[in-house]
This record gives C-alpha cells, structure tokens and sequence, in this order.
C-alpha cells in the first residue's frame, strides 16, 4: 500500500522513526511531517504565509519530507501536491503522550488523520501513553493488524480512528477496547512569571486530570492496560440541541428586522 | 452580565470593536483577544512558550488585552487568570467570512467559544458571511436578541453556538433557522513558486467550494439570507460506527500478544 506517515513531534522523533521501520518492510511509506515538535496545535492550517519543503535524511538514506507547517498542512499538500498517486492511507504518530478525552481537540496528530478524512483518505492517529517512553513495542505489533482490518473493511467517509496504546511491553496488552472520547480533562492555570527585563509573562500549567468513570471512555481503557479506539468524525454539529433550540426560537419575538413578522423556517427544518 | 469578547481576526478588528459597542451599553465588556490575526489556527493552543498580555487603548480609553496566542488561548487566560470573577458568558467575533461546513474544524473563532465551553462557560461564536463589510448592523441587532435567550434558556454543558450572519443590511435578514454543520468545503491546491533566491515555496489555494443541498445546512442558511445557529460540541466520536468497529474486532485472530486469547472487553461494551 502507499502509505503516508505524519505527526506532530516533528519529522526527527523516534515514533515517527518506529512507525516508518514497521511498515516500510511491506509498504510503500512516505513521511511528510513537520519540521520542528508542533504538539497541541490543533487543526491549525497554513494560508497566509507560504510553505517550504525540506528532503530529510536518515542514517544516509532519504527518509522523508520536513515542511514548516503543522501536521494538517502535511497531511493537505502531501494529498494535494507531493505524493502522485495520493496515498491510500494516513497514519499520524507515534504520538508521545496519550491524545484522549478533551485533549483529543488540541491535538496535532488527530487533527492530521482528521485532514485526511476531510480528504477522502481512510487514516488512523497513533499514540502511547508515554511522554518519555522508548519501547514502541506494542504499537509495532498492533499497527500492522489494525491495518490489515482498516483495508479489509474500509472505513465509512468522514470517518477516522483515534488508537491509543498503554505505554507497557507488548506482551503485557490486555485487548483492544472499542471506545468514545471521554470527559478527562486538565485543570489549567497559568503561572505568573518576571522575566530578566522585569516584564510580565504567563506560562499554561496543567494539574491533576478530571478524571472518567464509564469504562468505555478512551482513559479508562488504556488505565486497564487495553488498546483504545475511537472512531471519530469533525461533525461538530450537538444534534441532541437541535430541537431545543427550535423551541426557543419559536418563543421569540417574531418581529423580524423589516418590521414584519419573522417566520422560523419551519417548512424545511 | 460579566462578557469576555475575544475573536480570532485580532484586537484591532472592525469586527469585535462592532460586538464592543453593541454590548457595553447594557454590560461588562471585557475583551482578550490575540494581538495579531489568527485565522484557520484551530484549537491551537500554547504551552511551550510562555504568553505575554498587553494593554490596548481606543480612543484614548482603555479596550482590552492583546496577548501573543491563539484565540483559544486568550479564552483560557482569561477565564483562569485575568478575570476575576471569570466571566458568565463568552463571544467571539464578529469573524469576517463565514464559519460553515468543513471550515468549522480550521476556525480560531470557533475554537474561542469552544474552549469557553470546556471550562464551562456558555458561549458563541458570531461571523458574518464576507471578508470585506463594514456593515455589521445585522450582527449587531440580533446578539442582543440571541444573548437573551441564551440568558433565559442556559446552553447544555459542553454545547456552544456557532452563529453565522448573511453579509446584508439588518432589515433583509430573511429570519433565523437552526442548522446542523454542512458539508460545504473548499477544493485546495498548492500553487508552487520560486522565491528570489531561487528556493521553491507552496502557498495554499482555495478554488469553487462543494457545495451544500440540504436546506437546513448552515451554508445554505446564509445563502437564503437567514442567520444560521448550530449548535456544536467538542466530542469527536462517532457513535454510529462503535458497533462496526466491534464487528471488526470479534472476527480478529484472538491470539493476543501474550499468545493467549485476547478478550474483547464485552462484560463492560
């Protein structure tokens, strides 16, 4: 398969390298990824200033392209631009750190798989809940199986599959749990710093998580030493809302702003 | 009420001075908002470097902080730290162009009132459908109306609204109609380039958009000239897929990494 890797650690990160080494042997792999860490970027894109393209090489053998973007930049002009054909799969990661519950919507390696679903590509985002972990062990031994089930079922448009992976030996894996984005999140603060010219700044900090209880949310399962997936989509639409907010509208004052009555557009809702 | 204003298009927008003079007639207007445009930066948010907060004066009179982040990150200060009370609710904009469809995802304006939400304060992002107005009088007549309801009705947790206004005078606007998040996207290409030194560059392209047929599309909304409210939320899952998914697993060899059986976790799916 032609296959593209990206993430948001940077193109000289060891998940990256890890992910290319598994898959290389069977595959046609090709990384576009960001030149510098771009953790937490989110689905940031590049348009207004222009992109630049750099051939990276590793242990003297070509290895990629390092582009001075985020990770949905790489994912949009390897597509659009530098892969002909366009890949038949994105994998973003290995991600250092787990991207699960709220973080999942700051998250550069999500946000790449994402792009690439926008993009009519299948992707998967990858990442170990480790921020420090070398042993990439469990995820090279998962990732060819979640392959193969990824090409032999497809998966539906829009759809993408947000996989993270307990940072333990593979051998120590209990299964793969099927999972939804869970509420964990951090409690945030900012610490008011001087700095050498007595100025103010603030640096973000994160403190102990609000924790998950249902043991189908992604923390829970990769606390109890599983592999979680979560299919994921970017419509952001909260359709449970949609009626109340019928509702309320219908209680409006129905004056509209020519001085008539304004009618909800009840025929096509 | 406490308003924390901020937008995505920066500090010294036309669009957010607009939403500032509407709303502080009647209450407390605070603004944060990025010193610099940040448009299509997502959920980025900044926690490798630190973030500095600047006064900015108009008309001689105090307006607001501009800080050196992203809009998500000025909703995160602002809250956690330069508030004090935090703020009761949160809006961003008025962003100039429309946030529908797939273009919701890139959106810092969006990404403002969802990162309001996550800390647990309503909010809404407002913009108006052209790059070039200076005409917000109908942005302008119905915040009021819309805050009103919010006010009177509460949004659920983790629910904002994402208002878009068609770019026409206050007294043709057809109405307003709640709408779900279209599929209207851009087709994007790179056009590639050769800087002065002789080195190549790529600057992102949009051209004509896939366009939307479903009326209560947010898209299609504005294109009728009625206002258009969808309400949104930031849990990426998609649920219809779940039970695919476990399908898929059940049919795996079972053989786990530890050479045993692996055991979908069905006691707890």
């Amino acid at each position: 398969m032609r296959i593209l890797l990206t993430n948001d650690d940077g193109i000289y990160a060891k998940g990256i390298e890890a992910l290319y080494e598994t898959l290389v042997r069977e595959h046609e792999v090709t990384v576009v990824a960001p030149e510098t860490e771009q953790s937490a970027v989110g689905h940031s894109i590049t348009f207004l200033n222009p992109l630049r393209v750099k051939s990276v090489q590793r242990n003297g053998q070509f290895f990629g392209y390092a582009l001075d973007g985020t990770p949905a930049d790489c994912v949009k002009i390897a597509i659009a631009e530098l892969l002909k054909p366009p890949p038949e799969i994105v994998i973003s990661g290995i991600n250092k750190g787990a991207n699960i519950g709220v973080d999942v919507i700051y998250s550069g390696t999500v946000s790449a798989a994402t792009e690439a679903s926008v993009m009519g590509v299948p992707s998967i985002a990858i990442s170990i809940d480790s921020f420090r972990t070398t042993d990439f062990s469990a995820v090279q031994k998962f990732i060819p199986e979640l392959l193969a089930m990824v090409v032999k079922h497809g998966l539906p448009p829009g759809v993408s599959l947000n996989v993270n992976v307990p940072a333990v030996p593979a051998e120590e894996i209990r299964g793969v749990r099927i999972t939804h984005q869970g509420k964990m999140k951090y409690v945030e603060s900012y610490d008011r710093r001087i700095d050498p010219r007595n100025n103010v700044y603030y640096w973000l900090c994160s403190s102990a998580p609000i924790r998950d209880l249902d043991p189908c949310a992604d923390s829970i399962a990769i606390e109890q030493k599983c592999i979680s997936i979560t299919p994921i989509h970017y419509d952001l639409t909260h359709y449970g809302t949609l009626d109340t907010l019928r509702a309320w509208c219908s209680s409006l004052d129905h004056t509209d702003f020519s001085g008539q009555k304004r009618t909800l557009q009840r025929d096509i809702d």
